[in-house]
């Protein structure tokens, strides 16, 4: 197992600087006021088709090979992975194949095609996904990118904490939403070596609290078919994922499904942004847990802003 | 009638500054190969208290004589400019009353109180509202700041298109919303100095033309209770925001109701961004005139991001 490191960071960042956006930070009074604490928005929904994750899938499609990447990209995840991942191929006019069930939203299948990715459809079942994947790689001998088990992705969402750090001076702590970890480890690659005082906190819905009883066990638990508002988290850690989360995360903190509904309204409306159900789950940590973070200055990363809106959280 | 200079807009500049955000001009890639134009769209939803009307209260609130502010301000309005106006005076310490009729929605009473002012409820009717006003101000001597027609927050409003200037540079043209005139007329005052090449287009919702129809005509014509999911241009021009219509509007472009909507939706989509029916009315007119804007520059102001977010207008 490879451990990505600050040097793959450093690498990371200048091979995708002109693929995605240095995103902005955005405060809101009215929140620190409730918070009783300040925070910075690091604002990822802004990024590049939609989500942090165009970062890491920009960093693994940018450093294959010219020879490599003739042969494509290709990847299993109905969810901000794939989509991003066709994003980064199209970018380098590289082929890209996403596999995913039939009864992925016509949106999602939508959006990988919409930056001339392939979509090919499965059963929604772990085994129909791995064997049509395998025919798929068989075929095409296209370059394997798991969402979150890979060291040029890690070292890709870490080039976001770098920005905050250089966007926000003297934090305390920085949050994330913890699904596969991607997110969190990148967070913690980059914070680990270049400000080692702040504290990572993972944010996580008691619906879909693996890596929380994880962290607890001191081992990976996955669970099976977790359901939470917060669809972006249902996925379970990974070696890689769990290297960075036993190693570097000072807690993770758990919250229900109101109060992730109330901390994405609360976004929506006081700070105008659109954004998805896991980007609230830091916010909404925050909140349950005001006395912990008193006073204190902490950055949040609003992961993604791919959302239904036809569907919202709060209606009915 | 005293026309605001470009001296006043610079003034403005200075005594607001610490009181709104230089807010941040987003683009899409997306839609600029919807439009086959380059657009910039300068956040105001993203401003103060949801709104580029910040702007023009602040700098009247900040512009009155201790003696003046210490009696207070007051203004009729159900929409962004009676919030606004009660932040600035929230943020100078002085007291602000709002009349509105007992009608307007819940939200906007608690968006004035919110900030510290004080809700004074008439009758839906402009007699009540009127006599209601009077009285507030027989009471208490305060100010009366005008949404509009008052060189003060013209002036203010004028400071959004000095900061577009810095942040783009080269634009062919600048879009916003018409409804009483404010921020078109403060655009037309800065840009008419400061870039005089650059032409001001003003975007006008079918079902509430009648800056259209005065444009056409030469002179202003006011509807009595036009009817778009638009809510915030519904209201006439005035003689001070008909002076810089007449004078330096390039052209004003109509839309209808779904096109608004289709709009709107988009750039929530795309853009990642909460913002009003209003605020997407010149990106529908961009849409609608594709030939005539083909490959311009164009900067297209976001006026504001204060929607029910339980009452989306694509959804019934």
């Amino acid at each position: 197992m490879y451990i990505p490191t600050l040097n793959d960071m450093l690498a990371a960042h200048e091979r995708i600087a002109p693929h995605i956006h240095r995103t902005p930070v955005l405060t809101s009074q009215f929140i620190n006021q409730l918070a009783g604490a300040e925070l910075f928005f690091k604002c990822e929904n802004l990024q590049k088709a939609g989500a942090f994750k165009a970062r890491g899938a920009s960093n693994a499609v940018f450093g294959l090979s010219d020879e490599a990447a003739a042969r494509g990209v290709a990847t299993h995840s109905s969810g901000n992975h794939g989509t991003c991942l066709s994003y980064a191929a199209g970018r380098r006019g590289i082929p890209c194949t996403v596999v995913m069930p039939h009864t992925a939203p016509q949106a999602k299948k939508d959006a990988v095609r919409g930056y001339g990715g392939r979509v090919v459809e499965c059963e929604p079942s772990t085994s129909s996904r791995e064997a049509v994947f395998a025919e798929v790689v068989a075929e095409t001998g296209a370059e394997f990118v798991h969402p979150y088990n890979d060291a040029r992705v890690i070292a890709g969402q870490a080039t976001c904490s770098r920005e905050l750090l250089e966007q926000v001076e003297n934090l305390n702590g920085v949050l994330a939403p913890i699904g596969g970890g991607g997110m969190i480890s990148g967070t913690c690659l980059t914070l680990s070596h270049l400000a080692p005082k702040v504290q990572v906190y993972a944010a996580e819905p008691e619906q879909a609290d693996d890596a929380f009883r994880s962290f607890k066990a001191g081992h990976i638990i996955a669970d099976d078919a977790p359901n939470t508002v917060a669809d972006g988290l249902k996925v379970p850690l990974k070696e890689l994922t769990w290297h960075f989360v036993s190693n570097h995360v000072a807690d993770i903190l758990t919250v229900s499904e109101d109060e992730i509904i109330d901390a994405m309204k609360l976004i929506w409306k006081r700070m105008k942004i659109v954004m998805e159900p896991s980007s609230a789950v830091p916010l909404a940590a925050i909140l349950r847990n005001k006395e912990r973070f008193a006073g204190q200055r902490l950055g949040v990363i609003i992961t993604g802003g791919n959302v239904d809106l036809d569907k919202l959280p709060w209606q009915n």
